[in-house]
């Protein structure tokens, strides 16, 4: 354990690059030298591979998977793909980027947006390709978020919520892998390391990289990894593709660039995450954007029966649409509300919650409530409930437009208000969304915007499609989809 | 106007060092080098000098001054200085430093903030010291925030306003030079100005730096400057110290690090500020670090008795005390409001706006506006409006606690709602915050927080004091204080 601590404390020195100059031997070489075998390394191992590159993957871990292999599994996909056709959904790449570009927030990348949603139909056939399973049924909202069932389709956003229902015709767009009893990212993974051996991309585990080894104009040659207890000098013919995951496991840096993000406890992402691949690029002169982005979770909507309640801040008042989704909430709960938010519920709408959380106050009437809590100013809550309550009763919400179907006069006593507080309530969750500066075909850019000539990166490594705003199914979408495009960009450069 | 404009969109490419060992001829040297020849530079130059150092400084501009020089002049001190206490303030170093820390928002530099205000009342005397002179006198806030008079002193902050108050002993720490007729930043800048020529500082103008000059160990040895036509390498025996400024003028920057910023059109800040320092800083290995934050200043409180209306968001709710600071009001109206804010009034407390708006609503009661504005929910702004004057009458605002003698029920019709959203109010104003991450002594550090030999940054260059929140006087502060820290370390810096 105290080994553990060590270790994830020291944080290494990968920033500060090596000259080529100074390399005395190559220890190894390929075409392309892919850095982390996540989802991200993956592709970008398969596609390097499929254009005809001779391929090295260099593992930190004792295995490939990365945070992908641990994630729940859902693919943010769309456009018309065979799976939401089977299902009897409509879309377009057209309603799909105008979607996404208002939930994925200021700073969304509206040109990695465009080339996503034109290409998620392939993308979908690609990934099929490889041998994923996708069943044709449809898990309805009323049901759950998380993909608890084998079902293939799922809301994974805020595409019925206002006011996204009113800028572009929602689709489902959450694809989750056919898997029962574990997560559906194992399942991906799986199969696409079993895909990447069988097409013969080399892969050295238990190799932890550090800095990336440059030329004197600039030019990334290669990259230094520890194998062994040994150093190697490790050269990149034609390019290094850094997909080595974000940087939530690093606390100095989510001091320096995210420090919001830090409050946050429940920290997603395996053990490799602590934004060495990031360092890495900067240290060759790669630029980092977006660095204060997260994606931050408020699951609260497990019990779906919840969302019939109403949301409060700490000035007594609504804030959102209590149906906008879980990603969403994190964002706005945590850089509008400071993390401090509540849920208020009436008898009828109370049940125990799936995560557990404290009470803070029980009342007759909401004045009670208010009096009892301590938190608010006379007449904030109260009238806040009033006026919700007024308006529901007509089946209306003026003020955020929730869902008919989670509209409900909060009149039936006693009264609950819900801890979900960033401090009290412990399954606020979060990761890194900042990474390198990238083309939307993976080229690492520096911090003029002009391209570091042998360096890519893909996934969490690089700044993706979201900023400040996140759909359940975009990290995958970035790996898988970003992996491949660097990993052909690169089979492609000039050596 | 063409040229002009051709010059402002060519941000050059300075991220990409030169080689030391490809330099064939030095053609100037000195001890230290300044890049940039505003506050942060001046008082580099003069601390470099004192400390003994050769000093040379590159500035593009024909004349030095930078953005100090249009600055309206405040300087934020404090803990007790000399003026302070003429004007009868108590004050200490702790009561500073909470408010800052308070203030200054998630990501502020807790140990910058320390060691700035232990060493603020130091610092006043440094300033005197040259010749900036200080009338001791008092601007009351009743009379404004904006140094109108050649008083010394005022508030600059939210100092006085909820939370803050309750935070740390309320002082007021604006120190503005005194001056009739012109900007005070102009007479201190001529002031420091004066003393480096003095003090035998050697100043090149018209030299424009692009990018660092670097040894093959990471060392910067100098800098590239194009001087008069004709492109010139200057060696560093100690260490380059980066001056140049933030990036305000660089539209691709802003959409880069800070989009939401980029929404903000009237941009504070000499031609010069266009990222070019921290551009390259990081191409020689720095870190940039809070590059969403900036200053964002609404000013709706010139005309005072407008602290007596309430602010109101586009869900038709209060969301802040209307007395708190018109930066901090930039801030959560630009992050938390998204931009979208009005303020209504009744008939006692309008007046001509100094700062010209457009009134989106007049009405007889606070219903009718609503209606008439067609921006609310019925029932939302009348029931804030309501709620606030129940409260005003009793002396009380129990939901923000705005200070008493701003609070009046506005109850006397005809009622008005004016529009001071980003989009209609082109008084909103900004410049960024974010930049080289440094030590509080001025070394440059990389991404891995280690520093880079030789190179040093201070004023908008570097990261300064505030992050998210902003007091007038700050980047005063910084500049003149960090300049001078960074000039000391670098002309004691090992060559």
């Amino acid at each position: 354990m105290a080994e553990k601590q060590a270790q994830t404390k020291d944080y290494g020195h990968p920033a500060h690059p090596r000259r080529a100059r100074e390399i005395a031997r190559w220890s190894q070489e390929a075409d392309v030298v892919v850095v982390g075998l996540g989802g991200a390394g993956v592709c970008a191992a398969l596609e390097a591979r499929a254009a005809g590159a001779e391929v090295l993957v260099l593992e930190r871990a004792w295995a490939g998977g990365g945070t992908s292999m641990q994630a729940s599994g859902q693919l943010y996909m769309g456009g018309g793909t065979p799976l939401q056709k089977a299902c009897g959904f409509d879309d377009d790449p057209e309603e799909m980027w105008k979607y996404l570009v208002a939930s994925c927030g200021p700073g969304a990348d509206e040109e990695k947006l465009r080339v996503y949603c034109e290409r998620s139909v392939e993308h979908y056939h690609w990934i099929t390709g490889q041998g994923v399973p996708f069943k044709p049924s449809f898990l309805p909202i009323e049901v759950g978020t998380d993909p608890y069932t084998d079902d293939g389709l799922s809301y994974t956003g805020s595409e019925l919520a206002w006011p996204f229902c009113e800028i572009a015709r929602p689709a489902p767009r959450g694809h989750t892998a056919q898997q029962v009893g574990e997560n559906a990212g194992q399942l991906m993974m799986e199969i696409l390391l079993r895909r990447a051996v069988e097409a013969g991309v080399r892969v050295v585990t238990d190799a932890l990289c550090e800095p990336l080894i440059v030329e004197d104009d600039g030019r990334v040659a290669g990259v230094v990894a520890r194998i062994g207890g040994e150093e190697h000098a490790v050269r990149a013919r034609r390019g290094v593709v850094l997909c080595a995951g974000g940087y939530i496991h690093n606390k100095d840096m989510l001091a320096r660039y995210a420090p919001r993000t830090r409050r946050v406890r429940f920290r997603l992402g395996c053990d490799g995450d602590d934004g060495r691949g990031i360092r890495m690029g900067m240290g060759a002169g790669g630029d980092a954007i977006r660095m204060e982005a997260a994606c931050v979770v408020v699951p609260f909507s497990r019990n779906r029966g919840f969302l019939k309640g109403v949301l409060i801040n700490e000035h007594g008042q609504r804030f959102c649409n209590e149906d906008l989704y879980q990603s969403l909430l994190g964002e706005i709960g945590l850089w509008r509300e400071n993390g401090r938010i509540w849920l208020a519920l009436d008898d009828e709408v109370y049940e125990k919650p799936q995560l557990p959380t404290q009470i803070v106050a029980v009342g007759e009437t909401w004045e009670e409530v208010e009096r009892e809590s301590k938190l608010f100013a006379p007449g904030t809550l109260s009238r806040t409930l009033a006026s919700y309550n007024e308006h529901a009763a007509r089946g209306e919400d003026p003020l955020f437009r929730k869902e008919a179907r989670w509209l409900k006069p909060l009149t039936a006593p006693p009264f609950v208000l819900l801890d979900l507080t960033l401090e009290k309530y412990p399954f606020w969750s979060a990761f890194t969304l900042g990474g390198l500066h990238t083309r939307p075909t993976g080229e690492v850019l520096d911090a003029d915007s002009r391209g570091v000539p042998g360096l890519f990166a893909a996934g969490r490594n690089a700044s993706g499609l979201p900023a400040h705003g996140y759909n359940s199914g975009l990290s995958l979408a970035d790996a898988t989809f970003s992996g491949r495009l660097a990993g052909i960009a690169a089979a492609k450069a000039k050596g």
